[in-house]
């Protein structure tokens, strides 16, 4: 058949939302008033690790204007826990800024006083500061029922490794550190709760996984999850940091108490120090044959999960497995540690437990390649894992052409000229990940009497554009216009269970759901046309919102009036789903591709690093909104830039002490490389809509090593630890000096 | 196959709604607060008929605290008209009660103060109440483009009329008429409107028809349905005078200007002036032949329809067919008109253009039965239509077993015992009616993974247990316990489309379209089982909530967890839809039937007529909720008992005189009879699920003639005007004696 011509998927159309945003009409948590709404502030613990002997709310709840103060005794029905932290604290606090206690006041200030007049009885206990402190023998434990400070601890084991070392020519070890880093979103997290007297409870939250928060919020609070109602409309930005449940039971609880709707917005410094990426200590070992056949790799990873659980595990397990890189290697053997610390808690961020091991791995490819003499890209080539092939036991099979994908990136970067000049400064770096997309997504596709389709989905729009997206393929497969459609945010209450947003999962997950209902629909209407004109189902064509068979043609609107009548209303609602036969059971349900090449400039003098070139491969598949796809991989690619040049969260003596953007940099715009270059591989081989695999990680992946192994070959100084501060440079520059 | 048992259907479960409301948790739209929310007023004309010069609205809009004053001004941009009506009066007003203006305030007393300051220079016209001043060939025109008073004209023709008479041997001629009556609702009509800067448009409504209101709403304000939101939670009553769209538009327009949620809430007052049922004069002639056959009917009926549309035109058009009665005629002719008056607006009340006509109608065939002395019993069973005769061209043959209904009316009420005593006080009614029920319905049943099921259907829950009887049908067919499922109200954003509630179609149509929603669900589950089982899903077998094959068994939460994986969430949907083709495209979607009798007692000296006993049938094809049926039956009785003997709006120079509860009065316990009791005839015939038929406004029907033909028998007194007060009685009585 010949192939159809896409008239939306493919294109880059405008945004659904954009009028809306640009406008300031769009609505955030932080916008909107519910009636009879209160106020809240939490507050926080000033002591890293300290027993609570008791807390006195008494002063804070005569304060006029003061509605509720929420202390750990309000909780003593609920189930407390959830991702192995409490709803507020309770015998103790295990970091500074965890809650403590919190108001809910007819004003903010009102309850910012009233923070102030709660007295906290607390007797402070030694702190575990840093993944060393925490391992120390005399460590104290954080969490004493656990006997220790693991707190997760995943293992990949393929051959034997012994041997795989004993076979090898070459065999390179080293050490690497990755800061802990914030995932700044321009709309901190904000929550509002309502908790009415027979038990509904409504959350208007900027939460990227309403389902979650929905069953968490049902556990602990002991109620079906009918009662539970998460209600989401834009977010400003997550990048994980709004994944999964954060501080929703806290104000739902505080709500209960208070017997009124509260709004708690964080501020940023509040954000900082409940959320961020792990910190790492990343000990790796390959071993690597002259011919350049990777033959065995160990790793210990160390990850610093600070206080409580969060999504501390998965990212544990993730990186056990990612600091494979994407090559076949016949021997392996990965530990890696969760510990808990007594800092805020690290959760997920864009590519879990990826970047940490990634930078190691792939800084480690290109040492081995050095010393072996081989082009780094050549080593790669030859060791890449080849579709069908298993990067280790128990996943699904490579189903990408990583070739192709590290052919584009030679090509777009001009590798090979660049190499043959002297002290070229580029490097590379390569990944894959198994993304964690879940796979269950359920959609509507509603159209109403007016020719109007609502898509119900329940996948959250925080800037990556997955209402633009899945517009795009319900209007394709409807053959409709895009203006004819309309997307809104989840509300637990009427949208379509979805799993989550996150893991690069809704163009593939939610996409196919969407694609699904649209093409139930359009089947619906087929089989109208095939009885009004009296053929075969098969025998109708689809075309520009028509049912065509050879002369005869009846619009959807004439098909629909036939089906309800004229001027009689109606509704036709298509239904789909992407479920776990969407891979026939297997996980991942993709694989995600991220490879980039750098080109630096060192300046010798003051240690400065310049990113003059990025060039960022991205195998998307198939690109359903390619300007989307490429806004995705620049801003992954800019959050590795982050954590490569400058961001780290600094604790001293269990302190944060830069939780402000003036002290904590992000990347701005000066930051940019001069050349900055996205390459999007289709190879249509993913298993979502017209070919697509999920993308919108992998950018931030390659940053560190490329860059690093860019600085290695230009002045022969390798950094291995981050952030690659002018400073450091400077310091190694002279280090090798001497 | 032998008959299942039904454990839902049938039975008389706990309302669904039942705790919610007799706890006062249950919220109506005048508890609603939104946030920033205004409170409206509306200035109301004082003339029955007036031209409008201009408008002074300065000094109300000077005054602190209001927000807006609206008037036509305001209203340009529009399209002004729905249902024959402005949004607000124009240049003219058409009845006393006509909105002029409108304020938004800070405050209700605020917004009542601001109405007597706007300044209206109105130029008084000569107004024409009731239908005679109407159609005076003086009278002045109140829709002065229609070029005369009428406003509809419906006609039904069989036969050869006069050959008709020309054959009967006994002709009777009356005239009839029936009061202008107002369907108190416990909670008068309100309405909260936001209109948002970006055009979406969200009311909260307590109105029957929340898709309608949309429709409206959006031809209004030129904008699409997708912009507009209709919410609907409880009606505290509706019987029609919530139907359709009442003053939606005027407090839309207001919070359009005044850029802020509105909420305007009628006194029962301003709903006595503004919705009523249509005052009728019916002139009737009918030929019997001496054996009881009835050869002909003619009929001329004049509906007093008040300043507009509204819905007048239909319940013409009904009142043309509902004179016939339940009879097989063979020469009809009968002619309709619905007549301008300069009073408020007639519109829908239970039973449409019935209660009127068949007064009349059920009168004259006691009469005709004395004048041949045959038991006017027997007559009626001689004529009664039988299944598939055709009432009058182009409806639907006769779906019920009318001569069951008359038996069993005869039965109960001892018929041809009572009837055998001196000066028998007892009479009877028997009516059909082709009941409206438009066949649109759309439904979603929803189950989420903790196997909790909401039931998404747009009926409006208002008193007459509609969310109980969908919870009963789909419990059925799913085999789980009812205190599984949800239903909410409908949200037109999320709630599948239905065309309305009202005409006796919910449990017909909303019915079928949850039933089949439910075994759309069941099917999935049947189709996961089968494959799980490996056998056909016509081995699988369905009972309490499980999939059974042989000795297999699969929960429907293990055969969800089948499909979704286990604690993946996920959600199951299953669809369904009543479109026209339920009853082959065939109107009415089905025959109500209401058929009752009565027995008297007089005061010869005071005129005090009262109910000793009624007894009243209702086909209902199948109960789903006996004590439901029971209770609409009797509330649907006791409104009949109120048009009978007190109910009557009093006009007096255009001004309604009775506006209150004091002076208007409405049936209360003291009026509820002797004995009281309803029989449901259960002959599993409707088009609806389980063999049902809508019921609910058949009581209506029989009571004025069942209680004239009780009287006459009793005292020879033949009463052709309503109501029957105890005047009225003893100046008859009175008059006989002389």
């Amino acid at each position: 058949m010949a192939k159809r011509q896409l008239k939306y998927v493919g294109h880059s159309v405008p945004r659904v939302d954009g009028v809306e945003k640009v406008t300031g009409k769009a609505k955030f948590v932080g916008d909107l008033v519910i009636p009879g709404m209160l106020y809240g502030k939490i507050l926080r613990s000033a002591y890293p690790h300290a027993r609570i002997h008791s807390i006195d709310a008494s002063q804070a709840e005569a304060l006029p204007g003061v509605v509720a103060v929420l202390t750990a005794a309000d909780i003593a029905d609920l189930n407390p826990l959830y991702n192995g932290r409490p709803v507020i604290a309770m015998d103790k606090v295990r970091y500074v800024g965890e809650p403590v206690a919190a108001v809910a006041a007819m004003d903010p200030a009102t309850a910012e006083e009233a923070l102030s007049l709660v007295e906290v009885d607390y007797q402070e206990l030694p702190a575990a500061i840093g993944i060393e402190a925490a391992l120390h023998k005399d460590a104290p434990l954080i969490h004493e029922e656990k006997g220790g400070n693991i707190c997760a601890h995943e293992k990949v084991n393929r051959g034997d490794v012994d041997e795989g070392f004993a076979q090898s020519d070459v065999i390179v070890e080293d050490r690497f550190t990755f800061p802990m880093v914030y995932h700044y979103a321009m709309e901190p997290h904000s929550v509002i709760a309502q908790y009415d007297d027979n038990d509904e409870v409504t959350v208007w939250s900027s939460a990227q996984h309403p389902f979650q928060v929905r069953g968490d919020i049902a556990k602990i609070f002991r109620l079906p999850t009918a009662k539970v109602r998460i209600i989401i409309n834009y977010l400003g930005g997550g990048y994980g940091s709004k994944s999964y449940t954060k501080f929703e039971p806290l104000v739902v609880a505080l709500a209960r108490k208070a017997k009124r709707p509260v709004r708690v917005c964080n501020s940023v410094g509040e954000s900082m120090v409940t959320v961020r990426r792990h910190g790492a200590q990343v000990w790796i070992k390959t071993g690597v044959k002259n011919d350049g056949t990777i033959m065995a790799r160990e790793a210990e990873i160390h990850l610093d999960t600070g206080g409580y659980d969060d999504n501390g595990p998965q990212v544990t397990a993730r990186s056990a497995t990612r600091v494979l890189g994407p090559y076949w290697i016949p021997n392996i053997r990965t530990n890696a540690y969760a510990v808990y610390t007594n800092t805020g808690s690290a959760g997920s961020y864009r590519a879990i437990g990826a970047p940490q091991v990634i930078y190691a791995g792939e800084s480690q490819i290109e040492i081995a390649a050095a010393k072996i003499g081989m082009d780094p890209a050549e080593l790669r080539m030859i060791n890449l894992l080849k579709p069908g092939q298993e990067l280790r036991p128990g996943l699904k099979g490579i189903d990408a052409d990583l070739a192709s994908s590290l052919k584009s990136l030679m090509r777009a970067s001009g590798w090979r000229k660049s190499l043959r000049k002297k002290h070229a400064a580029i490097g590379m770096g390569c990944a894959i990940t198994n993304a964690g997309a879940t796979p269950v997504s359920v959609a509507l596709v509603r159209m109403q009497s007016d020719g109007l389709v609502n898509i119900a989905a329940g996948s959250t729009e925080m800037g990556q554009g997955v209402r633009t997206t899945l517009t795009q393929i319900a209007a394709e497969e409807l053959t409709l216009p895009m203006e004819q459609f309309r997307v809104a945010g989840a509300d637990t209450k009427v949208t379509p269970y979805d799993s989550s947003t996150g893991s690069s999962r809704s163009t593939t997950l939610m996409g196919t759901a969407v694609q699904k209902a649209a093409r139930d629909l359009k089947q619906q209407f087929v089989k109208i046309a095939a009885q009004v004109m009296a053929v075969k189902p098969n025998q109708i064509e689809v075309a520009d919102g028509a049912l065509i068979c050879g002369e005869a043609r009846l619009t959807f609107k004439e098909a629909f009036e036939r089906r309800f009548g004229k001027g009689s209303g109606g509704e036709m609602i298509g239904r789909g789903e992407a479920g776990p036969e969407i891979t026939d059971h297997q996980l991942p349900v993709f694989w995600e591709v991220g490879m980039g090449a750098a080109e630096v400039e060192v300046d010798h003098e003051t240690g400065a690093v310049t990113l003059k070139k990025f060039i960022s491969v991205a195998d998307v598949g198939k690109a359903i909104h390619p300007e989307h796809c490429v806004a995705q991989e620049e801003g992954a690619a800019m959050q590795g830039i982050g954590h490569t040049f400058f961001e780290q969260l600094v604790y001293e003596n269990g302190q944060l002490i830069n939780p402000n953007l003036v002290d904590y940099r992000i990347p701005a715009f000066a930051d940019v490389p001069e050349e900055f270059h996205t390459v999007l591989v289709e190879n249509e081989d993913g298993p979502g809509p017209f070919g697509v695999r999920g993308m919108g990680e992998g950018g931030i992946l390659s940053v560190a090593p490329a860059v690093c192994n860019a600085i290695d070959r230009a002045t022969g100084v390798r950094i291995r630890d981050l952030p690659l501060t002018s400073e450091r440079m400077w310091r190694a520059l002279k280090a090798q000096a001497k």
